[in-house]
């Protein structure tokens, strides 16, 4: 019964990473339809978008059925009770890439505003992210969950630094297409700050299932600055 | 046995309302703060914040406490995977609240731009949401969870609506100040949404609750326009 349980933990752990690299693909192809301007890219990632909700949902069913029929204990019930959370988060994440998605729909209607300015290297941040969270969780891996928490300062301060310079530009080419375009694009960080922080909370848990303790709220939420 | 489980589980929920009746000031008084420009109450709510967080993390604790030692079954099993998932919602809901505060601050350092336009009404749906999401979470009442994602698509209705006047604003008065303003508040409209989002979610746990499916993703996300 005991191995049975430990084979049944080890599929459910396979389809979560399965589905993390799905998302993952998303982030990527979410940026690249917007730096490339590819409407037909764009609506694949909302297309996508759906089967990968439904495999979301049969992951955390499989996380219920579980629970209910084997009887876990200790260690196991931590990991399927966080599973459910980390599975919570990750399904966000593949929103944020459908909403990037559908915004960049609305900017590829508009002229180019120059600059993406640090846009995909922010993207690329919040997808590593993503994997190593992943990652992290799946191999109880500790330190490489701390790292992801400190990768999200990085993105924070690039979400920061982007606000300012989109800010300029609309400052100064005070035009309502500017005006627009900037605006967009300060909101497609915006989704790409959020991935970073459903990727920190699954290094959270990560490290909560390695170390017993529920470190969120511990780095100083307050301070940071929500520019 | 049992009959303590029971007790236990009631105690665990009227801990849940509590916490969620403090969300809900923080997410009032945040929105008073901005529309009587009260920095003092919005740095009471960011204060508020750090407390509630941590209520939060006790409550999640007491779940898994429960899961590990009370051997838990069906329904109760149910109760307490979903009631994780519902905390970790309202912890976002309360984040947003924090989120309004501290751009409150910003932005009462500039003059103020005349409209708030429909945030009030916004925010009192919202806080509305996660009142009746929570009582629906509780009394396991799905027609009141129903009725707060009908509550969502009043959100996001507003928050197209008040994205669109306030571009408009900000192209007819296309001054540095009036772009900074404008962004700013609709970067707090957007922290309401998400607070309409997680109490939609609260809602479809409920409904999880009572009918034992999982509601979410079936009304069409993909069909919604997020502009």
């Amino acid at each position: 019964m005991e191995r049975h349980l430990d084979q049944l933990l080890a599929e459910l752990k396979a389809n979560f990473l399965r589905v993390g690299a799905a998302v993952e693909e998303s982030i990527d192809q979410a940026v690249h339809s917007l730096v490339e301007r590819d409407n037909g890219l764009a609506s694949e990632v909302i297309r996508g978008g759906a089967d990968i909700d439904r495999w979301e949902v049969e992951i955390e069913d499989q996380c219920l059925k579980l629970m209910a029929t084997q009887a876990p204990v200790a260690s196991d019930l931590r990991l399927l009770a966080t599973l459910i959370k980390a599975n919570y988060d990750l399904e966000r994440c593949n929103d944020q890439a459908v909403n990037i998605a559908q915004r960049t729909l609305v900017l590829n209607t508009m002229p180019l505003l120059k600059p993406l300015i640090d846009i995909p290297r922010m993207a690329e941040l919040a997808r590593r992210m993503v994997k190593d969270a992943l990652d992290a969780f799946v191999q109880c891996d500790a330190a490489m969950a701390r790292q992801v928490c400190l990768m999200d300062e990085q993105v924070d301060q690039l979400r920061d630094q982007i606000f300012r310079e989109l800010l300029t530009y609309m400052h100064f080419a005070a035009q309502p297409d500017t005006v627009d375009r900037g605006v967009n694009l300060i909101l497609i960080s915006r989704h790409l700050e959020r991935i970073g922080d459903h990727a920190s909370n699954i290094a959270e848990n990560a490290i909560f299932l390695v170390e017993g303790r529920i470190v969120r709220h511990q780095k100083e939420k307050l301070a940071q600055h929500d520019n």
